[in-house]
Parts: C-alpha cells; sequence; structure tokens
C-alpha cells in the first residue's frame, strides 16, 4: 500500500481544463469529477455515484448538477443529491464528498485530506504563470510511475546531460557540484547549480538568441509534495546583465500508486510577444518531459517486479531528493 | 473467490453456435468445449486433455470423436478416452467429464455441478423463441464484468432513462413506481411497472407503427440463476386492444470471476414476416445491450479497484435487484 | 516462486546478436545486459545501475564502457564503476556483477550461480553448428511460457504427428515406441525412436530429395537444463545407406516463470552449398517451432489459471519428460 501525503493541497488539472463538462482525475487514489457552475467556480466531487458507485465523471451535467449516467442520482455543487429515480423521498446519507478546491495560478488546486484543516494560504505559489510580464506554455504529461521517482528525476539535474543532450543537457550540469538547503520548519527543499562557462544548450540558445558560451544558474526550489519551481537564468559569459529568466514549474501529482500527473509550464520574462518562441519552447519542454516519461516508465516496470527492498547507491547529486524523500516520508506518516 | 449457484442449469450456447466444429465456453469457471455428433445431438464435454490439460477446443473432430491437438489423445461423446499414442492400452481413469445437455427453446443449456442431480425438467422456459406464432431476433455479447452487475442492471429498468434514452429510454421508466414479487418457493423475483401515459421510444413506434403516447407493461420475471424474461406490451393511449407484445429474454451466464455471457433475444407477435422489422430490433436491441455492457464494464474496473465491503445505497427501485442478491446467494452457498 | 537450476551455464544469444550495442537479456529472473568490447570479447553484466536500478541495457556504450543513460554512471567490462556524474570519488560498493561467458558453437554461454564454481568445461557441446562440414539455419523465437512446457514439448516427439503434420510429422511418429535411457551420473537423458518404414514428411523429402518411404531415426540427448539435441537421420527404405543426417539442437532458456528462449538450430550433412535447401529449412523450422509456441503459450495460460497441483495423467511417451522434470528438480533443490 503507497503511502501519500494527505492533508495536503494538490494540482489536479489546469483551469483551462475545467469547464461545462465533466473531467475525472484520480489524486492519491482518490477519484474526483470535476466541473465548473455556470457562474464560473470550479466544483471538485467524489467520482462515485453514492448508489452503485458509477463515476459521475461519465454521467452529464444539467443545471449546474451532475445527473449519474446509470440511473440518474442527481448531485448539486455540494455533493448534496436532490433527485432520486422513482421516489420523492432522498435518503439523508445521499451525498458524496466535497473537496475544497482553488484556482490560482492557472491551476485547479484540490485538498486531500480532513476539509477542516484546509487552509488556501498553505498553497504554494507559482505567480509567474500568470503574471502579464511573463509569458507561459504549459502541459500535463501522464506518467505509468510512482510519483516518488518524479520527485526524484527533477531533484537532481544531472540526469539533463544523459537523459536530454541536445535539448538542455550539456556536460557541466552534470560535472558541476550542488549545493542543497533544507527548510524543515517551513518544508522546502533548495538545490542550486551554478556553471560559470558552460556550453548553451539549444533549449536557451534558440529561445534567447545568445550566441555562445553561458553562465548558466540553477536554483531548485520544492515545495513538497506537488509544487516544483526550477528559477533557471542564462547570461553570456563576461556581460554583466541579470540575463534571460524562466521559470520552470513542475506539479508532481501521485494518481496511484504506478501512475503520476506530471504538470509542466515554462515561464519567461523575454520574448514575450513572440510566439515562435512559445511554439519552441513548448515543443522542445514537451520533448524533454516525455523523455522523462520513457525512461521513468521503463524505471518503474524494473522497480515494480523487483522484491521489496531493492538496493540504492546514493550520491551527492542525490543530496536534493533524499532530503525530499524524508519530508514526504514525515508528511505521510 | 467468487461464489457461483451450482448444480444449475445455464445457457452455454445458441443451438445454432454448436455444430461440427469445437466451441470452446467457460461456465462459472469450469471450461468446457461443445460439439454436435453426427446425428445432431449436442454434446458438452470438460474442456480439458487428462494428459498435459491441453484445450480441447483447440483440437479437431475425426468420427464423432476429439482428438487433442497436441498429441492426440482421443475422447468419444461421453468423455470416455478411447486411443493413447504409442500405445495400445487405455488408463483406466482416462476420462473427461461430460456436462448434462438439454436443447431447448434455441439455446443449449448445461448443467453445472453434481450430474446425478440434474433435472431437465427444472430448466425454466421461454417458448416463444421458437414458436412459429412468434419471431425472434438474438445475439451474445461478452460482458468484462462479473454476473452479478448485469443482473442488477436488468432487475431495475429505471436506468433505461438515462442509459438508452433515444432507443427504449423515457422520462416515464425511471419517474414510474414498480411493484415486486418474490415467490421464495419456485425461485422466481417478479418486478412489474406501469406506465398509464408515456412517450413511445424508438424501438416501439418504429416497430409497431404507432404514432403517439401509450400504455406501457413492463412485467419482469427473473428465475435465478440464469434466465430474465422481460413480457413488454405497448398499445396506444385509451385504445382498448390487447396490443403488441415482445419477450424480451436474457441468458445471464458467469464466466469467471468478472466475465460474463450476455445471451439477448427478442420475440414479438406481430409483423412477424416482417424483415425489416427484425433488422431494426436487432440493430437497436444490440445497441441497448453494447451500451450496457460499455457502462457495467466500467462499473467493473471501478469495483475490481476498491477494497472489500465497499458502501452501497439502495432506494425502492432496487427492490427486484437486492431480492435477486438474496436468492443467488442462497443459491451460491 | 518457480526454482530455476542454478550453478549452470545458460545459452543467452547467439554470438552473433551480441556486437557493439548493448543486448538485454533476463534468465532465470536475472536481467544481463551484453556487449562486445573492442577487441572481440562478449560482456555479461548485471543489467541494473547501482545507483537508481535503471537499465543499463537502455544505456550507450562509450570506450568499451557502458555509460548509464539515466545519470550517466559508468562501468568498465568488469562491472567496476569507473565514474560518478558531479564528484571525483567513486564509492567502494559501486559495481554490478559480471558473469561468466564462453562463447562456443555460435552460442554465447553465461553461468548463473556462484562465479567460483563455472567450469567452461562442464558447457554440453553441439559442434556440428559450426563445423566447416556441416551448414546451420537458426533463431530464437521467444515463448509465452514456464520453460518446462518447452521441456516437456521436446521430450515426447509424438505430438509432431498431431501438432506438426505437414512438415515433420507422420503417423508413424506417435504410433512407434520409443526407448529411454537416463545416465543419472552425467544428467544426460536420452530418448530414441526408430521408424523402419514410414512416410517421408515433406521437411525431409524436399531438403534430401527422397522419393518414397523412408527409414527414420530419431535420437534424442537432453543436458538438462539447457542443450537439446536431436540427432536426426532418414534413409529411403532397404537402401544400405547412412542416410541424411541433420542435427536439430535446442537452447531451452528460462527467462522469467512464465517466458522462456526458445533457442533453435538445423545443422545438416547434405547439400551443404545449396541455398534454396537454407532457406526452405529456415522457414520450416521456424515454422514448426512456432506452431510449438502457440500450442505451448496456449498452454501456459490454461496452467496459470488453475489452481496448484492440478492433475496429469502420463502414459509411456512421457517417460522422457518425466525423466527431465525429475533432473531438473534435482539441479534446482
Amino acid at each position: 500500500m503507497t503511502a501519500y501525503a494527505r492533508n495536503q493541497w494538490y494540482i489536479v488539472a489546469y483551469g483551462r481544463e475545467v469547464g461545462s463538462s465533466l473531467l475525472g482525475r484520480t489524486v492519491c487514489e482518490e477519484p474526483i469529477v470535476l466541473y465548473r457552475t455556470g457562474d464560473g467556480r470550479a466544483v471538485a466531487l467524489a467520482d462515485r455515484c453514492v448508489h452503485r458507485r458509477f463515476p459521475l465523471s461519465e454521467s452529464r451535467i444539467d443545471d449546474n448538477r451532475i445527473v449519474c449516467g446509470y440511473h440518474g442520482f442527481t448531485y448539486g455543487p455540494d455533493g448534496a443529491c436532490v433527485s432520486v429515480p422513482g421516489q420523492q423521498r432522498i435518503p439523508r446519507t445521499a451525498r458524496v464528498s466535497s473537496y475544497p478546491v482553488v484556482e490560482q495560478d492557472s491551476f485547479i488546486w484540490v485538498y486531500i485530506g480532513d476539509p477542516a484543516t484546509a487552509d488556501p494560504a498553505a498553497i504554494p505559489r507559482a505567480p509567474q504563470l500568470t503574471d502579464p510580464g511573463w509569458t507561459t506554455v504549459s502541459g500535463m504529461e501522464p506518467l505509468a510511475a510512482r510519483y516518488q521517482l518524479l520527485v526524484d528525476n527533477l531533484l537532481d539535474l544531472s540526469h539533463e546531460t544523459y537523459l536530454h543532450g541536445g535539448y538542455i543537457g550539456t556536460p557541466e550540469v552534470a560535472e558541476t557540484p550542488i549545493t542543497t538547503e533544507v527548510d524543515d520548519d517551513r518544508g522546502v527543499i533548495y538545490v542550486s547549480r551554478r556553471m560559470a562557462d558552460a556550453a548553451c544548450p539549444p533549449f536557451y540558445a534558440k529561445s534567447t538568441g545568445i550566441d555562445g558560451r553561458i553562465t548558466r544558474w540553477q536554483d531548485i526550489e520544492y515545495q513538497p509534495p506537488c509544487l516544483y519551481r526550477l528559477h533557471s537564468r542564462v547570461a553570456p559569459v563576461g556581460e554583466d546583465v541579470s540575463g534571460f529568466h524562466m521559470e520552470i514549474v513542475y506539479g508532481i501529482t501521485p494518481s496511484t500508486a504506478g501512475s503520476t500527473y506530471d504538470f509542466w509550464a515554462v515561464a519567461r520574462d523575454f520574448a514575450q510577444d513572440d510566439p515562435a518562441v512559445s511554439d519552441f519552447l513548448y515543443e522542445n519542454n514537451r520533448t524533454v518531459v516525455l523523455q522523462d516519461v520513457a525512461a521513468l516508465n521503463i524505471l518503474e516496470r524494473v522497480l515494480a517486479a523487483e522484491p521489496d527492498g531493492y538496493q540504492e547507491l546514493s550520491v551527492n547529486i542525490d543530496t536534493g531528493g533524499l532530503a525530499a524523500r524524508r519530508l514526504l516520508a514525515r508528511m505521510s506518516s
């Protein structure tokens, strides 16, 4: 049985994915149905009819209510059943759970756990994604692997050199040591790498127009369980400029024991109005994400076939990932 | 481990499906091979060679005998092995089980359980399916769901309104209360619904030619575990006529824990010689069955992923289904 | 849990399959990566990076070393890690297992078990496969069945009559009794069948040009667990000649509990330079192997669905197969 960090906010969808039709997602093994009421508010309910457990996401919306596609049990946006076929009386217990929902920074967040403890102020922020001074491309790729593999992957970027060569990886990434800091009280992990004089990979060369070697900053800020941000900066070597900034954001949302939603977004503070740069970054980052997905899907099949307690060997590059495991274990207990 | 009602007759095939080639089916997890001998008699044997358990249904028939496709062990219609490769002596125990078989009302029935208790007179009847005064269309769809979901489905027709709108469902089906009777001694469940003034759905309008509202009778008679009959009648509202009759028959045959044979037939006592009506009813009822199959396959995947003891909430429409569960539990213990 | 014969040599590949790119195979549930160093030597290492268990077979070779495709951990041909990303120090335990390898008779053999007990002289031989006086065709088909089913299959050739009619089977194979000898000390099983006057199946008729009935010798020599040889000879009935010889070799290599590598080769001492005969024998024997694969894949699905301790009934033709089971059980304990 997989342990999940409960009493936590998770990204369940982009706001743009939720509208007047029903969307089914599963977060931490809880099936959730999402839609938007006529006044634009996003709603998240348990995705199982109380009657015979038919998925409400296979149903239809009528006047802001979900009408179960099997026998017509009808639910309001608060989860209360308001109509039962063949009778006037509605059983007192006919109600599906409703999830706390916050729409922020382009995401729909839901709270998994005891709703009484849900505090919207605790949701970590990624303000660049909707900042008018920045331009963002984003997507979501389903991952057929446990979410911990994505956490490991993102906390150690030395893999860029080997898995993402020709996109974002160059030899300097794996060669350059990292510094790691953990803020145990706030539950944040910081991993930083500064490459003073590095080759400029196509991802940055083609989007910024830099022609030559770069100074490259990778500053990771991970707020377990869900929000990962890479504050990325590149500048031509020796030029005393603040450089080009990208805010690379991942939402790491566990779905089931062996599947994860891999939300990804790239915001930039340059060439904001250039659609060719947007297209390039969208395609390029999606390719990089799919390279990770392919590798992690392979790794999941390997690990799923292993006996429990298989061996690993950790080295310096794993410092951030091990800290993340420790925080996640604490949150999941 | 799924419990099945044993010492019971089950529909394993239509008579037309069984001929001079071998047909493999699995009933209540028992693999069965079917064929017809030269004199037209249907034979049902255990579908596993005694030697190395190769499926006899992957073999061939030679002179009314099955010759195993792997090493040639040969079986007569009674299941006795009559030839073994490489030797004259046939081991005394070389025999596969033979199932009691009755061909009746277009179906091949087999008896699952102790053959000594098999009583052909106990097989429930659906005489309209072969009555010259009636015309029948029929088929079988495999269902990737436990058979109990099909029992639930057929015992509560209020789902016609939501799942089969535009075919057999109208609002009145779900709105009209039912009456349920259980004959515990004979093991029969009756569920009835009379709609005095209802819209006429396309299934009945196009087949009968009725143009306008109807009185509609649905009288279910279910004889667990296998035979379900819906005595259906429609007549124009206010016309004092006996109306148009359809006998809608289902054979609910458990195959494995998560699969079921869904036999269906529609017999009518009108437009008997009109092939266009036959074609229409065949296509329309098959579509309705496939709508059920799609919904129940979804529900099976949901339930299979749930922990045992998931919650349901039953209401009035479930009275027949709950009675069926009770009878089936008694028969399976 | 399947038991495998350990401390044994197994065929893992043909020599021609192993080169300068990486090949992943699994033998007795041990994942192995194979490649050839610049000097032509075949190398077999455990196919899991010590760091996070990424399959090394999904990596690339650089200067005779494997560079893990995920984070760049680098391994020499002896399995020792020689480079770790982001640091100079290489942990003392950073090493993957190396398997003893012998290339012989066209095969790559690996030793599964304690390498200290690996004795190359214990590898059984099939010298015809690389003898200049013989011509060989060969291939490998993956089997989705436990290896024991292939052992059973090959030790009892009476199935040729039923499964391979029109290729290598005629009625005489199943009709003719066998003689079986077991050399317990050397661990070899011999099964022989001599058909004095038999139909000549197409496999032999078309390759040898014999037109008429034949005397046919089948002399099996099985050295568990892996090497099976059928010394096959055919000659026209009554002609006092030594006949046409074929050496039909199988490598039976367990992969996982339900999968097996089925290596097959046919060597002949006639028409050595006729490519049409080579093409014919390749296609024909591959067809025969695929007929076995299809039957055994069906049988595996049957047995996997059965409770443990299912019943079999053994007869004379099974004498060799039962002896093989006994030797394999002894080797696996």
